[in-house]
């Protein structure tokens, strides 16, 4: 489990003073490019030095209470599954003030090469990275709604 | 179904050049707001003279192709289901420059009284609104992936 | 005089409800683009296949009026002078549901090969693409506050 | 002089993938954010509790130097002045990578009640805490351009 906090500033709110949903996910990518910080060259150096990014290929997320202007967004990071060229992530997303679950999503990326925009295999220190951080797919769950396809 | 274009901007692109996900994913909200402009008021009106608004409960996106700098993101918007509260839409998003189709998106909103983030029933003129751009769930579907649960 | 409309997005208001000051600039990038787009391949590709971009070296803004989520701005782009490899504009935002005006921004962009983020003169035909929308100077400066030096 | 920094994520560069001139702006409000937090509440409980902002009326900016995704932008802002009901205020933004500034902003806010856009003076605790970060005019100049009316 890896853990990121984003403070929700004054212009990142909507006309209703929330988190935007889609702000949310941004806020989750935040987290893994976080975590991807601890490769060799940062997040950035991954890209800049061997053309290695990882395009969001789905996603999936359930929303169920706001979190306002001047609270803290607290991303949960887990890694599910590492497959051959994806990795299966799943964030959870909770209010600092009070711990309350916002929002839950599942996140699926590819290992890429960034010029071509082609997928290759996770390399093997990027897996022993994301390893690092897995979770067990019943447990954090809780959290979640029925869990079931919508 | 419902149009809706945006042409991608110079700031609006991440790293890699091409649309970020989350940002797919506000070209559809915009185009669920031109969608709800058909309304006295506009979008903006329903929560400032009805307190009245939509927040995301839940979003599913697949994405297949990048959306380029410069390129125009067409959104069309499809509604799925009408609910007692809720409203279930389904958005494509291609390039204009080639019909390419770069993400399907589910998309499930409720109707709210947004001073209180209360859920309220989908009064009827909405619920007719929608009505009006009702699809049916396995036509345009063909683009998706295989549709199963992730 | 160039004319170029933005609608103001749910998300795209801050905590106060009305255009982040931030954003503001953001709609008078737009315009340049938009202006821009005349050009062969439009705006993104004097970038793709020349290597040619048109980055801010200075901007300096005042702001007048909000505009509130619902409201569109006007973007009102005029040239003020076309330098060797710069190009000085000035952008009047508006609301159009009243015609207010919201701010007067000055904006000072120069010719680059980005690549290397080098200057390079203006190429004759973006500098008569400009030549096309230049002002009077001193004309529709009206709107603006003292125009001293803060 | 108060100091904040900001990593710059892989969505928040433009398509020459640098900082954004208008995103520069953000990460100086977020300073300004960041500063007022100490109030009590923070800079959002100034807002909740007590209809209390602080809107931008002018800026001004000079771009240098690029900042890269994965650079983070180091934001060190000062208090030019504390008038009746304004605030001026200079943020300087360099490299954390190498030190080189990359642009510097005059930044000019009102206090206002939020509900009704209206000015209102400089409540005395937020006198006291800009006062804390009060600088010499002419001090951290030296790194910007002439310094005279564009």
């Amino acid at each position: 489990m890896f853990r990121h906090e984003h403070r929700v500033r004054f212009a990142e709110v909507d006309a209703a003073g929330v988190m935007f949903f889609s702000r949310a996910l941004e806020y989750c990518h935040e987290a893994l490019e976080a975590l991807l910080d601890a490769a060799p060259g940062g997040a950035a150096g991954l890209m800049r030095e061997r053309d290695l990014g990882t395009p969001t290929v789905h996603v999936r997320a359930d929303y169920r209470a706001p979190v306002r202007y001047g609270d803290t967004a607290v991303v949960e990071t887990g890694v599910l599954a590492v497959g051959d060229a994806s990795i299966r992530l799943r964030h959870r997303i909770s209010r600092l003030s009070d711990g309350e679950v916002s929002a839950t999503v599942e996140h699926v990326i590819v290992t890429a090469r960034m010029s071509r925009f082609e997928s290759v295999p996770v390399p093997p220190d990027l897996r022993a990275l994301f390893a690092r951080h897995l979770v067990d797919r019943a447990g954090p769950r809780a959290g979640e709604p029925a869990g079931h396809c919508p």
